[in-house]
């Protein structure tokens, strides 16, 4: 299913909103592809079965990328009027039918058709975590981004701070970003550290394909003294991919939040 | 390797303690099995190869079971004497060695030969992780015990306080146990809430076989209104492992900490 609105609009519908954890690892990331499991594809063939083989379309808050996690992603479903739907039989129905994948539904809610899980959404906060540390990881393997030199997070947050407000990110988002504008407003990006975490919070309306993670790939440049904070300040003025920083692995980012007022859930 | 001392004890060794983590699921636990994986052999295995296949027995803290987790496990490993062996070096090159299995050193020490990982340790800490909500994990899986039904932490922290201080534990530990005596001095016992998390965290000089998690699936029982607080006493006053709860599965099971005085890490 694409993220376009159906072209049936006036089909009979009950519209649910799910709220999402996943596992990034082994999957190709949100979108359906022509290979590999997708966490589209596994939620839509979940929710299917709930109705008898129905077909129940989804569109998400935010596409993430193949090995991207989420702990809060937020999607809407369109099942077929009249199947006897209640909140708690969609979360249980939607978790067995997903089993094995390590995809699960936390919450359920029913929404009106004129609400959309992305156009309705007015934020989207991301987490990035990196284990910085001598020993790779042993636990949380697939989930951290594991960089062996010490960081320092003092330059790192003073540059995090450079990026923060209304710009044009053209030089953090990837070249293939199909967005109209490459223009944002990043509300927060915050650097700290928990033991042998580096943790970069980032909350805004919304991002560009890319950006959390080029954001993130320059930083690391910053608190390993391989870029001055000012070379930062400069990338950004560039409005140039080349002159940013490398992307950082899929592997320590999550998408922790999609803001709605109301919230659905709440 | 045996937990006994070696029989030649006048060989020239040099002992190095090593903290470790690693992820228990696919491990038959610390102790070297006739089949599966175990950590105890691949820590050997790839001391072996920092010193020419040398024979490097190794002492462990705590015994960890089946599925048990560590991030803080402690051992001590006999290399032969003269081998050229610097902190730095031991550490990268065990856990290049480890790999793919989850298992990693995160620091070493060298230490005295009447330094002992298991005999110089003063206190064992373990973290036990419930995720306590309807919803399956979809990021911890192997990592917690799920938990569906709302757990009720005020009775098990009262529960838990039962249980802490000198006693026969005869009713929470395993009947294969093979320590001489039931008695132990529990220090902490505690029982908190953090987000969907039910975190239990016991701390003493040292555990009976399976103590933390037959306390852990007692504690379950009284959080689920299934057992009164007073009840936890009576199995406790029982002397019986018939009397106490089940076992809770090993998943959720974290050994975190080691105390020696002085720390050799620090």
């Amino acid at each position: 299913m694409s993220d376009t609105p159906a072209s049936d609009e006036t089909a009979a519908i009950q519209r649910w909103a799910v709220q999402l954890e996943y596992n990034g690892n082994g999957l190709v990331g949100w979108q359906r592809q022509k290979k590999g499991t997708s966490v589209q594809q596994v939620l839509e063939e979940a929710a299917q079965k709930l109705v008898n083989g129905a077909l129940v379309p989804s569109i998400t808050a935010g596409r993430t990328d193949a090995g991207v996690h989420a702990t809060g992603q937020v999607a809407h479903l369109d099942f077929p009027e009249g199947a006897p739907l209640r909140a708690h039989h969609i979360r249980d129905g939607l978790n067995y039918h997903m089993r094995p994948h390590a995809i699960v539904v936390l919450q359920a809610a029913p929404v009106d058709t004129d609400w959309s899980a992305r156009f309705s959404a007015f934020s989207r906060s991301y987490l990035y975590r990196i284990l910085n540390r001598p020993a790779r990881p042993g636990l949380a393997d697939g989930q951290v981004w594991h960089v062996r030199h010490p960081l320092d997070i003092g330059p790192m947050q003073e540059a995090a701070q450079l990026l923060v407000g209304l710009h044009d990110f053209t030089s953090f988002r990837a070249t293939a970003c199909q967005a109209n504008s490459p223009v944002r407003t990043l509300e927060t990006l915050d650097v700290s550290r928990v033991g042998d975490y580096v943790e970069i919070r980032a909350h805004a309306r919304s991002f560009l394909h890319h950006q959390v993670r080029n954001m993130v790939g320059t930083l690391h440049l910053v608190g390993a003294g391989r870029w001055s904070v000012q070379r930062v300040a400069d990338a950004l003025a560039a409005r140039d991919r080349a002159a940013g920083g490398p992307t950082a692995p899929p592997d320590g980012l999550y998408l922790t939040h999609v803001g709605y007022e109301p919230d659905p859930f709440s």
